[in-house]
């Protein structure tokens, strides 16, 4: 006879020898899913881009890279952004793209300094809109303190493109001594977040019209690198940090869990969400876990200082809506738990598939 | 009674007051023409981008910005690649990528340290096809001795894109003393070509198999900062480098002028260019020293130190077939001008429409 606990652990046992196989993309073309950020992206980025590119600064695979020039330490990250529609409630592809790069930096506790600019631009775009998208980067990039300092723009033939693509990549520098890194999670750690999950996801979603809800949700796209900086200087027991963005949480913490070989166990009452965001999701039969945000981040914290950390948080105003949402513990490695309103225990896993495309 | 010189002199000025307006742009939609490198793309960044964005280091409009962050002096540039075809004799859109960043990196005098690289795909992109792609920048990005660090990809649905678009960025280090820009400049100086011009764009044509014509021809696509180290190391008395792609030499030779506010005139039959690049360019009405180079690059050299200059260049590999092709003049400032090999002189103005579309 095999006992519940038993069929639980040869699942586990599969699941782990599954992640453990070298990448290997059965795929013959690319897919939506591949931009998803979730299972298929983590698939294509092991197989096809660290494969060929690999080297220590790359291999972490974080969403920036860490390095020394002279006697600077310096992140540097990149992101395109094909979101659709351009522009929605709460923000736009420009204030997205310029937020997006900066909080790319401010996760490895970088203070953002210059971004770079590259447009892909079609055949009769509307030069009403660009300038609009620019006018949008441009406070973006004023509010989070940082210079738009080169730039690039090719245009494509109409129906090659979908209006404005955007890359921004963006230099910060380091000034505290910390190393903010996925395998520095331990158990015993906190996990918090600095706000309310999904908001951008379904606010994206919402303005495709393809729901006939009406709702006031607006898009949390925000720079996050003040917050972190208030969050570094309060405590020191920080020890990574993620920002939410495709995948949701639940995809971003299952990558801290297999980085640190821990498991994180999540708290269902505890996650803040937005009622009209739980209700969309139902509507969509998306779980919320997956949604993206673009302005809240989660951070595992030591354990003794969780309170001091939620505090430092609660004291800014992109984190009044930051809690403690789960806890690292060492069993079992990899994984990621959660622990339901209706007393229960799930596995929930990275993104699988790409329910929203073009979320950002 | 008019003479040809005052009808000359009426024709400068008409020019020099229509530049000197501030840049309005009058097209309600974004036209094929703003992504060419030309005048059109020029009067884009001014009205659009630079009003939006304006700050010391995006101002001069280089293809790089310099700044300094601890004890270094960096340069960061960003291109993204829209070439079509993606593959084509010499080269393709990977090694385009990461070449095409690290010569804007180069022109600085920089040595190229760090890419990232922003993948934007096609829904239904061959697997296949984007190995070979990402083999190729890894190559590319070898030869060049620089890593790619960081990196994102986004899918977008079929119809959205045309296959794979690829955005660069780079960080390098300035490690000689001088300042290379636009404005040291100066009457008496030589202008020096590093090679033969035109033959990426001449290969990017032929390989569309539009016009049909068999050719030996290859993109001269190649990363250019040893070639510069040299020159640097061999002569103090460069003043400013730049390479010659989108607009070819005639545009880039252009804005030079103009921000040096000096005239350049070139001698046309000291313009390197192999007898399959000018046959294709009187086939296709197009004037060579609009094509772009991928491998080529402009340097202004204080005019006593040509010649060194010159041999510097001829003997790296990449410069064997360098030339001396033009002198700084003060007058008529801001102007390019051709002696012709048949003994007039005309004027050479900025790359006017896209004869090329998607050339890189």
């Amino acid at each position: 006879m095999t006992t519940t606990g038993e069929l639980e652990l040869r699942v586990l046992d599969r699941i782990d020898k599954a992640r453990r196989r070298k990448a290997k993309i059965t795929d013959e073309r690319v897919t939506l899913a591949h931009g998803a950020g979730g299972k298929a992206s983590q698939t294509l980025t092991d197989a096809v881009f660290l494969e060929a590119f690999r080297n220590p600064l790359l291999e972490p695979l974080s969403d920036q890279a860490v390095f020394g020039i002279g006697n600077a330490r310096l992140a540097f990250s990149t992101d395109s952004y094909v979101v659709r529609p351009l522009f929605f409630p709460g923000g736009d592809i420009g204030d997205l793209a310029v937020n997006g790069t900066v909080n790319d930096l401010a996760m490895a506790g970088a203070r953002p300094l210059y971004l770079s600019a590259g447009f892909i631009l079609e055949e009769g775009f509307p030069l009403e809109s660009l300038t609009r998208v620019v006018a949008s980067m441009a406070r973006a990039a004023n509010a989070a303190g940082v210079q738009i300092v080169t730039g690039d723009t090719k245009v494509v033939e109409r129906g090659k493109a979908d209006g404005c693509y955007l890359n921004t990549a963006g230099i910060g520098v380091i000034e505290h001594p910390f190393a903010l890194t996925a395998d520095a999670v331990k158990p015993g750690d906190a996990v918090l977040i600095s706000g309310p999950i999904g908001e951008h996801g379904v606010t994206v979603m919402l303005a495709r019209g393809e729901l006939d809800i009406d709702s006031d949700l607006c898009s949390d796209t925000a720079p996050l690198h003040g917050i972190v900086a208030d969050l570094l200087t309060a405590v020191d027991g920080v020890r990574c940090l993620r920002d939410a963005t495709r995948g949701g949480v639940a995809t971003i913490v299952n990558e801290i869990a297999r980085a640190a070989d821990v498991a994180v166990v999540f708290d269902e009452r505890a996650i803040p969400m937005r009622a009209e965001v739980r209700g969309a999701a139902e509507l969509l039969g998306i779980d919320p876990l997956y949604l993206a945000c673009e302005g809240r981040f989660v951070a595992f914290v030591e354990g003794a200082q969780a309170d001091a950390a939620l505090a430092s948080l609660r004291a800014h105003p992109l984190g009044t809506g930051a809690a403690i949402i789960g806890r690292v513990v060492a069993d079992p490695p990899g994984l990621v738990l959660l622990k339901t309103e209706f007393g229960g225990t799930r596995i929930v896993d990275v993104l699988i598939g790409d329910p929203l495309p073009r979320i950002c």
